[in-house]
């Protein structure tokens, strides 16, 4: 007996620490038993229902994930995913990201930042067979990608037929297949509460990717609709949206060990990249990215020094580019100390052979295997050729180019138009323009700009991109004094500083653009042959690596399915579910091992009183006074703060719920230790670890410190 | 026959975690048991022999403790202890701070920072009966004090007959007991090895007093005597010197749970203090020594910005208060959370309750006991008064003022000057006066004086000095640019900052100090009446507060010997050996748990290249190619670079060597962790450890990386 117990934990434990895989929800049928050996007490094919409970209050916020507490609308998210709103909404004058923000009526809730949406799956479709069709299966290069976007087009225009929708396609497994996601697009989103800096940002840049962690990484926003419950701009007569699922919180407590699951829109993964790929990305890519970076930061940091103003303007910038430079950092490093390009090779190797072994398979996959590497290769040298040149552009140049594209695009008929640029993008397209305003500053830009058109200009002639040089007014080998004199006059003879003229352009024919005498508007329309032409080389490209691709892809799963396993597609920022277990890590760190859950003590012992550390004096005396009210864990004397979970996630995870084996809300996914960040190519079942908000942190914090009640009796926890 | 097991490990549990206590060598067999209980494999009589092995090989450098680790008089302590000696021999074109050192031959080992010394103790005597003589023990106050004083000095004048020893005689449990301590007094020290920063430092203020820890805490020096084997002054003549005691290298591995003992020579604990002692210092000295040392801190950092030799001048200062600040905060954090000061009330009102209840105790004990209290108020209110203008006054100035006091007291026979200013003391006086060139930078010098003087000056006019004051023409509420002039007169009126000038002051008589026209001379000469006024004040008070003090602990020590608890005294800077286990910590902080060892792992995961983790390329090198020799441990599949033990340790046990359960060298002890730091005040067994360098890491990096063979050699290690 005793024997036979061990040997049923030993499998547990197996079980509890290899949770890879960011599941379509309909492929977890083909996971039940894992499923439920990690410890479900639901029936899994609820799960697979994307629009059922609690999937379906799942939503999207675009880069985040987030969902519906209460009946009313309340979203909760990260905090630093409406970080852009809180920004936004801050001034100097009122500090919304130092004190945090409770509006205390409906009426005093504010508009998120423009642009702001919540997405909510209505219907999941395979159109795989309207998009690969025999015709355009027959169709190479550029020909093939077009006629993959005009497929794709036409399937997104019947879908938006329906009012207030958007829709689109998602491709999986490298343009094997193909999904139309269909999702009510509510536009009127508004700032409902944010914590103080010092709780939300807690540890700031010094504790991201790291643990152990105390971050109450929460905000709500609330979903708005007009008066007949259909999604509308801003308007004071808009009312909450009422959503059909609504999170329940917890109903029971989590410990460590707990079954847990994480439902969002997990961002990119690349764990079904090739070999060629891999050897890129770390080998010249992500170094070449760090150096950047790092560049970029320090002339923003220089350049916005002393002057607030500008600092608010660059913060959320500064935050986001901060935020890859660190984990690009991280997955440089585990890379470097990893086997990972070798086990690369190797099963691409084994699936080469197993393909060569039978004559069917050579036939079918064989010629696609052969070319990819080169295809790839050919992608490569286009990337190390212009990477530099993005950092080197002027931001409203960019605005500039984009805007007569517009206007070009306008003259065709609206199905004609490139996807990005019909009448359905435009609302979209207008408020990301005017965000434009609350994040750029001129000086930042031209200090930044002037940096790296030096760099980039130092480089031999036969590198360069000679449209752009003649464009802009700029000569191989220029020095830093001639760059900037270049850059001010590029400045000082645009209009588009100005944010009434930028939108004006949004309405002007491409006639108006090409008369202009505006320096960026020049520029931009003397760019765009060139623009046309790297714009055709690359769906040439798109469209070879496109179909090969897919055929790798497409023996790989059979590879695979010849051995017994399911493959789940890589991260495409379409609905995932993760599951896993609430664990710490032996070892955590070199002569540290973490555990699972953190508690208030560690805010007390990190707080320093300034900087990253500075907890609210309100929330240092509820602690001191050991006011832990329901939230209190008598395990752990005091209330848990963020945990550990073995659970398979990335970017765009954030802000996603973690549900315990009742699909019930326990906390909010944030984000993932350093030394994990590389299972974004490569997942360690040792190593990885995603960091999570405990939900009776933030309850704790909300009740005893910052007193939202109104909230908490919407969410049903008062 | 389980459940006695348990239980017995249960006890074995509790003993292991309860090692509190920095034992005399000769309280040793008092605590017999307990050592073989931790693990003790040899007798513990042999511990009891000071000058024995192992304690004969344990030494003092004066702040901190080496041990010999040769035949040839080579020495081991740690890197900031040879700290100073390394920055006196480190110029901007020979960085021996950045870069290390090894001596090749004996004849490239370096001078020694002036004044630095190797303390081998030769004797330990207890002479209580001779200084609290029946007529000493009848006198009061100043008489008190100078009486003692005088015993003290006629026993080091005795002692120190023998020629190249050093006397001195120390107090234990505040005044009850006295010990003559002789000491072979080596003045020929040289630099012979120290790791490049990146090792000896790594990690720097960040990882000061934090684990995980993976710093190469160690260096060499070696003790070198005249030709007849006696100590001598610097000579090329002079050959290395033979000790009679040499630490062996651990002939067996060390493991988590392992024995280890501590013997060195801890500075100051203030276990035994008294209730009015401890709020005093948390509630007011702490609080207020961390502000102006961060003031100072600053002021030091903005006066020599961008001046790298002012830097490095200063690098010394600056490590040594950024410690003590680092510490006090710890301290006062670990205070802020605890009950200290209500159990120090408890057990002091338990103690006046027993003397109270008998009245033979209550005639012996009961007047001293009442008078304590307000006399440690007397002194503290002193404190108060004049903590501030320490800071405020010239470095220049205090060594003005020592050099005139040296003149007087020259003018009396040698045995009736004070102490410190005798025959015996003048060489001392004299290297360290030379020691100033090294340390003193006018520019930082002048901005620290004028921002602790506009302070100073700012309070009311009846907290100040007026001596002071009137010596130095300042005025009650200057302000800062007054303050600012006036420092700049002093100093331009002064020839002090001229080295040659400085020491030629050593051989003036008194008549010239007072017909000087110096500025700081002037000054020094005027402030002669109240620098005496106020030492008769002190010595007073020190009488009043000796008789009491040494009662107090005697009724201490009687009322826990009723209980059968022996007591070992506070940290005086003798002796003394701690012994306990290698144990990791469970929590080590909110949501990790401390291990035992680090290892060369995370010496690759901190590194960043820059700044304070800035490991040698050698190094990491090695560490790829896994080069670990004969250090490697298999468990941890790497080389131990630090570990944890709970050994209760203190300031001054820097350096000490870490000895295995045979008395064999195993590391080198060189700091505790943060929360530790209140148990200079307070055991508490559940949170204290030191930090030891592992000796495995030493050899290796001197074995691999350094290629130090011919002191592995020496040490037997190769």
């Amino acid at each position: 007996m005793k024997r036979l117990m061990w040997a049923a934990l030993a499998l547990g434990t197996v079980a509890a620490q290899a949770h890879e895989g960011m599941w379509m929800p309909q492929q977890l049928p083909q996971v039940a038993k894992d499923l439920k050996a990690a410890g479900l007490a639901m029936d899994s094919s609820r799960l697979s229902q994307p629009i059922g409970y609690p999937m379906g209050a799942v939503i999207s916020l675009g880069n985040c994930t987030a969902s519906f507490v209460s009946p009313q609308g309340l979203v909760v998210t990260n905090h630093h995913c409406a970080y852009g709103s809180i920004q936004y909404n801050a001034t100097p004058q009122r500090d919304l990201l130092k004190n945090g923000f409770l509006a205390a009526t409906l009426a005093d809730e504010l508009p998120a930042a423009p642009g702001s949406r919540v997405y909510v799956t209505v219907a999941l479709t395979d159109v795989t067979p309207r998009v690969l069709d025999a015709k355009t299966s027959a169709l190479k290069g550029k020909a093939r990608i077009e006629a993959i976007e005009s497929s794709e087009k036409a399937l997104v225009a019947e879908c938006e037929k329906d009012a207030g929708h958007r829709c689109n396609v998602a491709a999986f497994y490298g343009g094997l297949q193909y999904q139309l996601i269909k999702q009510l697009e509510i536009r009127d989103v508004r700032l409902v509460h944010a914590p103080a800096q010092g709780v939300g940002l807690f540890g700031g840049d010094t504790d991201n990717w790291m643990w152990p962690r105390h971050t109450g990484d929460y905000s709500f926003y609330r979903a708005y609709v007009g008066p007949d419950g259909k999604p509308a701009d801003f308007s004071p007569n808009n009312k909450p949206y009422q959503p059909q699922h609504v999170l329940k919180l917890a109903s029971v407590p989590l410990n460590e060990g707990d079954f847990v699951m994480v439902a969002g829109y997990p961002g990119r993964t690349n764990r079904h990249r090739l070999p060629e790929e891999v050897g890129f990305a770390f080998g010249w890519e992500m170094p070449e990215r760090v150096k950047v970076m790092g560049e970029q930061l320090a002339e923003i940091r220089e350049a916005t020094a002393g002057r607030r103003e500008a600092e608010i303007k660059l913060a959320n910038l500064v935050a986001s580019v901060g935020n890859y430079y660190k984990n690009y950092q991280g997955q440089l490093a585990s890379f470097a100390g990893s086997d990972i390009l070798a086990r690369k090779q190797a099963a691409h190797a084994e699936l080469k052979a197993w393909v060569e072994a039978d004559p069917k398979r050579r036939e079918q996959y064989g010629a696609s295997l052969s070319e990819i590497d080169r295809l790839l290769g050919e992608r490569e040298a286009i990337t190390r050729r212009e990477l530099l040149l993005n950092y080197a552009t002027p931001t409203l140049l960019a605005q500039a180019r984009d805007l007569y594209q517009q206007a070009l695009q306008r003259r065709k008929p609206d199905a004609e138009r490139k996807s990005g640029y019909q009448e359905r993008d435009q609302l979209r397209r207008r408020q990301s323009l005017e965000a434009v305003e609350r994040r750029f500053d001129e000086a930042t830009d031209k200090r930044v700009v002037g940096h790296f058109l030096t760099q980039y200009l130092a480089q031999p002639a036969d590198q360069l991109n000679a449209a752009f040089l003649s464009a802009l007014g700029l000569r191989q080998g220029m020095d830093a004094a001639a760059v900037a004199a270049r850059v001010d006059q590029l400045y000082a003879g645009t209009r588009l500083t100005d944010k009434a003229e930028r939108m004006a352009w949004l309405g002007r024919d491409s006639t108006e653009f090409e008369a202009s005498g505006d320096t960026l508007v020049k520029a931009a329309v003397a760019l765009r042959a060139d623009d046309d032409a790297r714009e055709t080389r690359d769906k040439e490209l798109a469209g070879r690596i496109q179909q090969a691709y897919a055929d790798t892809m497409k023996a790989m799963i059979a590879f695979k399915a010849s051995r017994g396993q399911a493959v789940y597609p890589d991260a495409n920022n379409t609905l995932r579910v993760a599951f896993g277990q609430v664990r710490g890590r032996q070892p955590g760190v070199d002569g540290a091992d973490w555990t699972a859950f953190t508690t208030l003590r560690g805010i007390v012992a990190k707080h320093t009183g300034t900087g990253e550390f500075d907890a609210p004096a309100e929330q240092l005396a509820a602690i001191k006074a050991r006011q832990f009210g329901k939230y209190g864990v008598k395990a752990l004397d005091s209330v848990p703060v963020n945990f550990l979970a073995t659970l398979d996630t990335t970017g765009g995870n954030s802000g996603s719920p973690v549900l315990n084996s009742k699909g019930e809300l326990v906390g909010l996914l944030f984000d993932g230790t350093l030394d994990a960040v590389i299972s974004d190519w490569d997942f360690n079942p040792k190593t990885t670890r995603s960091i999570c908000l405990d939900a009776r942190y933030m309850l704790w914090q909300m009740t005893v410190v910052d007193k939202a009640d109104r909230l908490l009796k919407e969410m049903g926890a008062l």
